[in-house]
């Protein structure tokens, strides 16, 4: 059914982002629909992000699409690194515009124009937004999820008094919402570190990053957090009173994490079967299949579906016993569900059910009075089974290496932690014209890097989606 | 502060929408900010719309924002409802693009290009999709949530293997998921009928609204819900194969609704001192201030908040005291927190709080070890407050009329009720000649009219948002 991995890593994905019915390509260039098993994933992850952006103090709100042209080249790095990307409207309401509208790409402009009005002084600040929202960078190379002309994401835009005080809330968001989802719902192991400036943000002073290891050893941005220092403070006016008096310009960060994160999913978690989800994150935890009709089977999985629905589980119900069982299994395998649970006439005669974890591939037959309690168990192992796995290809193929050269044959498989000092710049462009590329910059006690200046630094190097 | 609604109901519209910090207008012509406070009553909006949506079977999903110019074409009616409002892409990537892309005004056409690819047998039906989106209609005369170039919304979007069904379907999302979110959440009464072949949706055979009475007697469309008949089906060839072998054409659904309802929602209960929120879609019911600093009210509001939280009402906590109390007080009576809880010194020395009712303006003294009693009492009670004042209203200011004449009388001032007989499409135009639109037919007993044709309907007759 499925391409395997090890024959076609690129061609595995599509087939799972198909036969998994997650996505698939829209009409224009570079779009996608994402189709309702993809977004019910997405939705468990917004929701898990959004109750932790909250928790860090930010509030939603949301801005225009459309923003004017002049709004982007106020900042002069900002515009030089959006601009191959926009798209224009310079037709609305069946008039030329006067002033072409872009469709935002990211939002600093517009929620930096807003926000210098709405700071006044001091007792304003900090002021933290997030907005849920999609917007378009032209992608000449689309990838379902990964690189999408249209993408959906969350993007917190935030003004601080003090540098210092920006560069803690960029960070917090990194490690209390991004790290946190990412590791212990998505059971998906990162590198947290600091991009080389040539692979910052456009307007940024710092980008952080959340690199994760996919299932072929590539490397997957999963998430930035931007210090955007005075930059887009000083192009929008965004100021404010001190206590003493005086007018300061703020510091403003911003943060996103987007769809992308699906095919980062997919990417780490998918064997040959199909997708494997993590149960924290499985829209559908518990999945009931009807082997065939037969005495009792129609009782007993509705039975044991309100059963597991009544002990917290998301769980559904296959009981389309008129389609092919093996076709029904199979698609719950492509689908992901972490657990199935069989149940055919000769099981409900035995009082029994078959227990499938779709982690492991490990089948038991339990008593049916034992469903709820093995499905609990199975749920509550596989979410560590799945991160463990990951962990584990992470480590094994990352290697220590001490020149851009070996640096180069390390990526040809894996990662490679490369000393800064040994690369540099210089060693930089070496790695991109390969293919390669820093993925981030990190300090040997995993703490984040205040600057690619600083000594001992380790690059973190690889080809990435 | 706040123009009074008597002096200049519109004006009072835009001053509450300002002051209570809901929305703003954005850079380019009729686009709108939509602030944390506004932004949090959308959100408690699709949280009651999201679960119903799900009650009633229909999966999110998500599709492109750009759609090719030529898609719109396809329906003839659709694309002469929709041209004139249209946003045009005509650059991608810094280049002219070959076919110009239209920012989706609504999504029939390329949804219904993913239906036709998705629905192969009757097995596939019925297929019910909802996505929550932003849109783009382009707005000459902007006047914030009720009309504005973009705006947030959900668009159901299902395909039937009948007629009777797809009917059926339209008929419960306007009762099941509008009417029940709009009635017993936002305390907003509403009548719900057909719309003339006039106002229908440009390429649906039958559009059912739901209509409410605005706090100066004007009505409000807050959503509608639409059979397109095989219109969409045939355009995009979504098609099916029966149990018996053939190929029939499907039967297809579009319903909405908007952030234009928070619009509705301050005009509907909104008074001269600002929004009032009905508890059950208040972001926050309880807020609590300190009055002003002195021996233990820290300790108490902070005690009393918790308690509050613990026992699930959603709760904020003023403890500015540098702040002068009563300018916090009015800002709290602008945005319309449900209950107010002021706690001073003399109050914490004499064991007690005050106890202020927004809905109805009523401040007592309460115990302070009764303020969660209390608080639930009053939010209990001013949600039905809220609801019966503004059902007041629409009865007593809606006319039982005889004649087209009578009709524009009555619109003067409220809702006339004329019997359709007595207007049909020529009365219709009179009417619309004035400023005033019929606003839905109905049939006596309340029920929704098959068709326009039908005798004895009554046609509710007004101005309109």
């Amino acid at each position: 059914m499925l391409t395997p991995r090890a024959a076609d890593f690129p061609r595995w994905y599509q087939d799972v982002i198909a036969k998994a019915e997650l996505a698939e390509n829209g009409p224009a260039r570079g779009s996608m629909v994402i189709r309702p098993w993809g977004y019910a994933l997405w939705e468990r992850m917004q929701r898990e992000l959004d109750d932790r952006i909250k928790a860090a103090g930010a509030a939603n709100a949301y801005f225009p699409l459309l923003i004017p042209e002049s709004y982007l080249r106020r900042e002069a790095e900002h515009v030089e690194g959006f601009s191959p990307e926009l798209a224009v409207v310079t037709i609305g309401g069946g008039k030329q515009l006067e002033e072409p509208l872009v469709i935002r790409p990211t939002s600093e402009t517009v929620i930096g124009e807003s926000m210098a009005r709405w700071i006044e002084s001091y007792r304003d600040l900090p002021l933290l937004l997030n907005q849920w929202a999609n917007v378009i960078r032209w992608e000449l190379r689309p990838r379902l999820f990964l690189r999408t002309t249209e993408f959906l994401w969350q993007e917190g835009h935030t003004a601080h008094s003090s540098e210092m005080e920006a560069r803690e809330y960029a960070r917090r968001i990194l490690r209390e919402v991004y790290e946190d989802v990412l590791v212990n719902v998505l059971g998906i192991p990162v590198v947290l570190g600091r991009k080389t400036v040539r692979e910052r943000f456009a307007g940024a002073t710092s980008t952080y990053t959340l690199e994760a290891m996919m299932g072929d050893g590539k490397a997957l941005q999963m998430g930035t957090s931007h210090e955007l220092g005075q930059n887009f403070a000083r192009a929008f006016g965004i100021d404010y009173l001190t206590p003493a008096g005086r007018r300061e310009l703020a510091w403003t960060t911003s943060w996103g994490i987007t769809t992308r994160l699906i095919g980062g999913l997919v990417m780490v978690h998918g064997d040959d079967l199909g997708l494997r989800l993590p149960p924290r994150v499985a829209p559908v935890q518990a999945h009931i299949l009807a082997v065939k009709a037969g005495s009792g089977v129609a009782e007993v999985v509705s039975k044991l579906a309100g059963a597991l629905r009544e002990a917290g589980f998301r769980t559904t119900l296959d009981d389309r016993v008129d389609i092919p069982f093996g076709r029904r299994a199979i698609d719950a395998e492509i689908k992901g569900y972490p657990v199935r649970i069989e149940v055919g006439p000769r099981d409900v005669a035995e009082g029994r059910a078959v227990l499938v974890r779709r982690a492991t591939g490990e089948k038991t037959e339990v008593m049916i009075d034992a469903v709820v309690r093995s499905v609990a168990a199975a749920l509550a192992a596989d979410q560590h089974v799945l991160y463990d796995e990951a962990l584990v290809r992470q480590e094994s193929r990352t290697a220590e290496v001490a020149s851009v050269t070996e640096a180069i044959e390390a990526a040809g498989t894996g990662w490679a932690r490369l000393p800064w000092a040994a690369a540099g710049a210089e060693g930089e462009a070496t790695l991109n014209a390969r293919g390669i590329t820093v993925r981030c910059l990190v300090r040997a006690d995993g703490s984040l890097p205040d600057s690619e200046g600083e000594p001992d630094l380790v690059a973190v190097v690889a080809r990435a989606y």
